[in-house]
């Protein structure tokens, strides 16, 4: 899992070799659900920065574990991830990820340095919770919307909208100069994106449709850092459901 | 508008003067519509990091000149704020505050060194959008949604979800080691925090209930860097809507 950079490096001191070699993470705490892409996008970055050995615990949404006092004492929100490094809690997805990548230097870089590069990085990892929330709107209609509320009309207009929405990224992957969302290096675009678009696949999207989508997940599910952290339920029962057949 | 961190710095060279005076940033464009939360929190940043003079547009959202040409060729969202440096496009408003943090160390630093510092000030930063998101469902309700699917359960159900995020960050608020929303700095978590705050007050939310959120509100409201952004459409006509009121 250890990789250098592709630059030059001048000889590396002791400490230096000490920073780039695994870290056993003791001092952190990861509270998760099996399938939830924040989760995942944490697990992948701890992955990209060779931190090894954090404390974890796989809770469950359907107990409503997410609900538990261990989670509400960490997080009020009541949500997963929960995840503190010492006692600096750090729960939101983003925050975490920008938090690892800014504090460790050791393993993979997240964000490149060069200003065009690092732009078009921050543009589309920001851009991910639009993709994100279309998503989930259509998935979760029916389990956040009371049944006296619902209407075919707001259902196909979420449907369109995620539409449009996966349109956009295909297009964006299309003019991508490189194999990742935002260009030849994996970066944290990629960490935010690509749980969101394993989900679409979980939840029967096709992939004949997006043929520049379909290549970028079939591509990335193989990198150490996901597969190592492939959301276990979806090992467990690799049928998925098919709400976003159609789409 | 020049600060100097408060820490002890080494007598500075030429280059170092040149780089902490303002900057004509004649490379970068702001689209942007007056009182949008995102618009202004670019906006601020500019100002904090004493980039002047760039080229920029106020549209009209009533004339729909987000959706106009001149702003899907920048954007293809067709949302305000459309910016760019160079050729560097930079729509989200994270995603450009971001990278005009990193890009630019003139000015005030916006995000902190100390561990424990940033850990807060990235998890309130990214917490953000939940209360921004919470905020405009309340206040976009009728906008947003047909008149046929339109429900009393759910106008009271968003708005005590509404009520519920006030209040927590009323708590953080309180718990606050500063004067800031991430303590004793102003920080890129306040240049996304504020601007929604005050878009609260100026759909008639109370002052008295919260406290601690209005002191934050009155405190920053006279930061140089707000000031000198603040929308002027609120300028024009002070008084509001009263859309909030009893939340």
């Amino acid at each position: 899992m250890l990789q250098l950079h592709s630059q030059l490096l001048p000889p590396l001191s002791q400490v230096q070799v000490l920073q780039l070699t695994e870290t056993m993470a003791k001092d952190m705490t990861l509270l998760w659900g099996s399938g939830s892409p924040p989760c995942w996008r944490i697990m992948i970055v701890l992955e990209e920065k060779n931190l090894q050995g954090y404390n974890q615990k796989l809770l469950s949404f359907e107990k409503m574990e997410h609900k538990s006092k261990e989670v509400m004492d960490m997080n009020p929100r009541g949500q997963l991830p929960s995840f503190k490094h010492k006692n600096y809690v750090l729960n939101d997805s983003y925050a975490a990820c920008m938090y690892l990548e800014s504090q460790f230097s050791q393993g993979n870089k997240l964000i490149p340095d060069c200003p065009a590069e690092q732009a078009l990085m921050y543009q589309r990892m920001f851009e991910c919770p639009d993709f994100h929330q279309k998503m989930a709107t259509v998935i979760y209609y029916n389990w956040k919307v009371p049944e006296a509320e619902r209407h075919d009309s707001a259902v196909k207009r979420n449907r369109e909208a995620l539409t449009a929405e996966i349109k956009l990224w295909e297009g964006y992957l299309e003019k991508a100069s490189g194999p990742f969302v935002a260009g030849k290096n994996f970066s944290l675009a990629d960490v935010m994106f690509f749980p969101s678009v394993a989900y679409l696949y979980r939840f029967g999207f096709c992939e004949a449709r997006y043929p520049k989508l379909a290549a970028y997940y079939n591509s990335l599910k193989d990198r150490p850092s996901i597969k190592a952290t492939w959301p276990p339920t979806w090992l467990e029962s690799p049928q998925g459901q098919d709400l976003l057949k159609g789409i």
